[in-house]
């Protein structure tokens, strides 16, 4: 008898983004001529960077030809997609990561989804709260948690990243091995300091424990003393795994292209002790279960490190983080408290009730869509989300909307 | 401390293909003057389909303007795609599947790689032997196995296809619950006909079993009387998830595109033995780990199904059989025993000596690159593949080399 994975059935609901996507549709169909307004899922609205279509162009007219076709490319990686992102995200800051540790995937999704798999089954592992669901939910898939209980899954020792911390947890009381760290963050648009940073590499190397840091937003860091690499902190690479997109960086949430840094350096333990390499673990597992990135996809990453490119997804950052300084300062203006918004394009709203109930009102009074912080986690409840993704008329519309809504 | 999934600590060497490319690269080097002609892996090499090409460019034109721009895609895959799937591949042929059966991908290799994480730990698991190594290391990692013993993994139910039993294997004798399945077969080119897979699919639902079926190169099948999708047969509904590809059938493997079917009725069970459909468990796996495939790739994928598209799409697949039939007659009169190649792009050889040693002496006598039995499996040792994935005159010109080096 086939018998399915019960961890599967401890998953509460549905995923997040499907019950907003659901009650959006829903009210719209209630309401055909009402516009609404997405300011909820992080997703991007604006066209890709000319640069990209450029070189996605080019590449797909190499495919109509026999002579220029591409087939399969190597797992891991076009050598000429690998070799930019070195050179321009990391050897550029000083971070000493080498090509052949980038493993080009179609999302960080997937990547920070599928990291998992690489270690044990009794791992003790650390989530901060809130936080993207996938880190939680792909563990719970995979039998390291108990039942949900009371809000929380047993067994995860959960980070909470609450006002009094200014959004930043610290380091847990008890012992972990796996630490999923997310900054500038998803949701709450905090950041992390280079000596706050530290302290986590530090913790991990003391506790033999592993790192998995999602830089997915790095791109939006202004202040230039903040890391937006893990590995510009000293002793990271044997301890950190890093995650990037060109989803928010460089639009490509449709398109579809991210990476993950495994530094050669960096270790876990077989059962006996012993050291053991991460690096073929996840270059085995890569070759095993995934096929590469399409070959037009991998040439459009490749030139948002042109110089054309560079400037043009800068451009593209820039405007998100104008439409975060408008809502930064009229939230502020109606008396709320947040945080982020000024490295982030998210920001972090204390919404004083329920935060679905915030959600609901903010949809059926002013038509914009928001994201109920407590699909995050339990210390997200009384918060909302909102994103700067969108354009600035939107923006400024929005926030009209919302103030009329507030009064 | 972290430690990692000893499980991976059982995978044997490194996977097949890279072995392959690692010899190849040496011969090369050691010849720079020699041209290799490669039948070895099973990529394409012959341009994307007009069709495809047109509605990739067009779908590019879409991302670069912020009016027509696409971000998130619904992860299962646009609506414009699936039910384009479902009405071509399936309803024509009589097999009654759902659009919202349709999900996805970016490659058969991940969903057939995935898909075994939906099933409980101690799942008894027949696999075929020779076979496409991705079902059986996937479940390796998953812990599914014992240790690599005698060149088998215990606790695998291995399904020996011989020239005994014509390269289909017959049904096992000891009770198993899930069967991976492959035709026509990679490797060996074998197929399946209607009665035959009918007691495949019976088995499953006496036993209470599921059926993986990797349709990959249903595209190749010229007889109409064997069945193209197991949703051919009746009952298969209920016990089968079909896994389905655009890399054969119209050049994607560069392009990345594939789908899976799970059908609503096909249910798995609980640990208390209640019945558990198994698509919504899919959705949420697919939902979690999973982005959705670049959207001008799907419009690239949607173009398969265009008047144009399908007519191109079919001349490819005409012209890698006519290679095949090639092969397969230079190959008979050579004097080898061989199957396949008749509705397959794959042509199985009986090498008679050992299989690495037969691709040595292919590389180093003729330089052309096959693929040596061995690396499918137990049953694979002593056999040689040829794949009919090149241009016709390098088929032409690798068999007559390989006539005169067997000479």
């Amino acid at each position: 008898m086939i018998k399915i994975n019960e961890h599967y059935l401890k998953l509460q609901a549905s995923y997040l983004f499907s019950n907003i996507a659901k009650k959006v549709g829903e009210f719209q169909k209630s309401n055909p001529d009402k516009e609404i307004i997405r300011l909820g899922i992080g997703d991007v609205t604006r066209a890709l960077p000319q640069a990209c279509t450029e070189a996605f162009h080019k590449a797909v007219d190499e495919m109509a030809a026999d002579s220029s076709f591409r087939g399969y490319g190597p797992e891991q990686g076009y050598d000429f997609l690998r070799e930019a992102i070195v050179k321009n995200d990391f050897q550029s800051r000083g971070a000493d990561i080498a090509a052949d540790e980038i493993f080009v995937s179609d999302g960080a999704k997937c990547d920070t989804g599928n990291i998992q798999e690489l270690f044990t089954q009794d791992a003790r592992i650390a989530i901060p709260d809130p936080v993207y669901p996938v880190y939680l939910d792909t563990n719970v898939m995979a039998g390291r948690t108990g039942n949900f209980e009371d809000g929380r899954y047993k067994g995860i020792v959960y980070l909470d990243a609450t006002k009094e911390n200014n959004y930043v947890p610290g380091l847990p009381e008890e012992k972990v091995d796996l630490i999923y760290m997310c900054f500038p963050n998803n949701p709450t648009g905090s950041t992390i300091t280079k000596a706050e940073l530290q302290t986590w590499v530090d913790y991990a190397r003391e506790n033999q424990a592993l790192i998995l840091f999602d830089a997915a937003y790095e791109a939006f860091i202004r202040d230039e003393s903040l890391p937006k690499s893990i590995y510009e902190i000293e002793g990271a690479k044997e301890v950190a795994i890093e995650f990037r997109s060109f989803s928010k960086s460089a639009g490509f949430t449709g398109t579809r292209c991210a990476y993950t840094v495994v530094p050669k350096e960096c270790t876990a333990y077989d059962a006996r002790g012993g050291k053991q390499a991460i690096h073929p673990l996840w270059n085995r597992r890569h070759c095993t279960k995934f096929n590469g990135v399409s070959y037009p996809v991998q040439r459009a990453a490749e030139a948002v490190y042109s110089e054309a490119g560079k400037t043009q997804a800068k451009e593209l950052v820039t405007g998100y983080l104008k439409n975060a300084d408008l809502i930064a300062s009229e939230i502020k203006n109606l008396g709320y408290d947040f945080v982020g918004g000024d490295n982030s394009p998210y920001i972090w709203i204390e919404a004083k009730r329920d935060s679905w109930e915030f959600f609901d009102m903010l949809l059926d009074k002013a038509g914009v869509v928001c994201t109920p912080g407590a699909g995050f986690g339990k210390c997200g409840e009384g918060y909302i989300r909102l994103s700067a993704f969108n354009s600035y008329a939107n923006v400024e519309k929005a926030m009209a909307r919302i103030k009329k809504a507030l009064a």
